[in-house]
């Protein structure tokens, strides 16, 4: 069965997606812990992001490290954060955070809800950033 | 002033380190949140991971990817967290954390005060794996 992030990829699931090219994309995360909040996937479904092939898992940080720009350039922030954990959904995915304090990075936190029209302000200003 | 990442690459202050090349080094964190918690830094003094140059970055990140395999096979995990806060000390540092539970890498948490030869045990073990 495909998985989440499959299925936002083939468009059978709604995101707000920031970039994409053959092999990666990155879109919103629905489940934000702060405004801009956004996910990074390798198209290929791979549990753990340490089992890439080492020339993929380096691309993959390579457009990451272009989409974080574009989010410091976007969303107030001391800094972009970034976190990989992966209990959830076995398909490889870097968080990116725009972080004031640490406690920005706490998973434990209550997650945000936005509504459709604030998570399109957010992809516009990061895409055109 | 040097950092104090810079300051345990000069050896002025000691730790365990895990391996070491032209550009990168990696050693236990002092003060870790779970026993194997490694960080990796960039030799350069660089505060910003995302400002590096984008072959040191994406070769960063590959030095990282043999690191965190070397972690799972020697620590007890279900898999290896990556997380970049770097709200402290001004010089970018990957942190490499065994996780299992989401609750690791919560950096609010109190963390571990380990012996010296606890420190020494872990250090062997993820050289040898």
């Amino acid at each position: 069965m495909s998985t989440i992030f499959t299925k936002i990829i083939n468009r059978e699931i709604p995101s707000c997606i920031i970039a994409e090219d053959e092999n990666f994309i990155a879109f919103l995360d629905a489940m934000p812990l702060v405004k801009g909040h956004t996910l990074v996937v390798p198209k290929k479904e791979t549990d753990l992001i340490f089992d890439l092939e080492s020339e993929e898992y380096k691309n993959l940080w390579g457009f990451t490290q272009e989409i974080a720009k574009k989010i410091k350039n976007a969303v107030p922030c001391v800094r972009v954060g970034v976190a990989v954990v992966g209990l959830e959904v076995p398909h490889a995915h870097i968080h990116l955070i725009p972080l004031n304090t640490v406690e920005d990075m706490n998973f434990k936190n209550t997650r945000l809800k936005l509504t459709d029209e604030e998570y399109k302000e957010i992809q516009k200003s990061i895409i055109n950033s």
